[in-house]
């Protein structure tokens, strides 16, 4: 069993090439001995975004706070606001965007992507 | 890709043996296309409990609102608040309580559990 609390883990810059300003932390992980699922918070700053993307695993996502755009596989993009989910596809390009003036943070929930998954 | 709305998703009765006062509503499951992951939002009245019980999947938590207590599988109580998240292990008693004078909620994300996990 953990008990983690996010206020005292500190956000590390994403690097990934096409990431602008984009933040996360995990919250549970493969160290709390999860070894299926894994609870990421991502904080995208005002300008920043996202890769424009595509991976062979699924995202859930649950917007925390404040509100950001969504692009999804046809290049549509839906505002997406505090209490909103999402579930994105895996091999489905995807993009997160900030336009607004606050920080947009979010929980991507994803599987262990180490590990295949069953059927 | 589905985008719900948790503000206009209604909870429902919690009725397992042993759940006092809880509510339940699924963020995003099968219906959305979610085969590994589901995501389910709970609220836990004051003065209200889920069942001390255990299954064979792991539960990844993260409080969203005010505080309540989880029990732990040695019965240890702690206090659990806006902001922390937890990993509880399968085939371990938990159980969540809610002593205090306002809703404690929280999600509590599961691997589906109809399906057999890899590894």
């Amino acid at each position: 069993m953990s008990i983690n609390n996010d206020a005292t883990r500190p956000f590390q810059d994403v690097r990934m090439e096409g990431a602008h300003q984009v933040k996360m932390k995990i919250l549970i992980g493969i160290p709390d001995g999860s070894s299926n699922i894994i609870m990421r918070h991502f904080e995208v700053s005002p300008e920043g975004h996202t890769p424009r993307h595509q991976h062979d695993y699924e995202h859930v996502v649950k917007i925390e706070k404040n509100k950001g755009i969504f692009v999804d596989a046809l290049g549509t993009e839906h505002e997406v606001t505090e209490g909103m989910s999402l579930y994105v596809e895996p091999n489905t390009d995807h993009q997160f965007r900030n336009p607004y003036d606050k920080p947009f943070e979010f929980l991507c929930i994803i599987p262990n992507p180490e590990k295949n998954r069953c059927c």
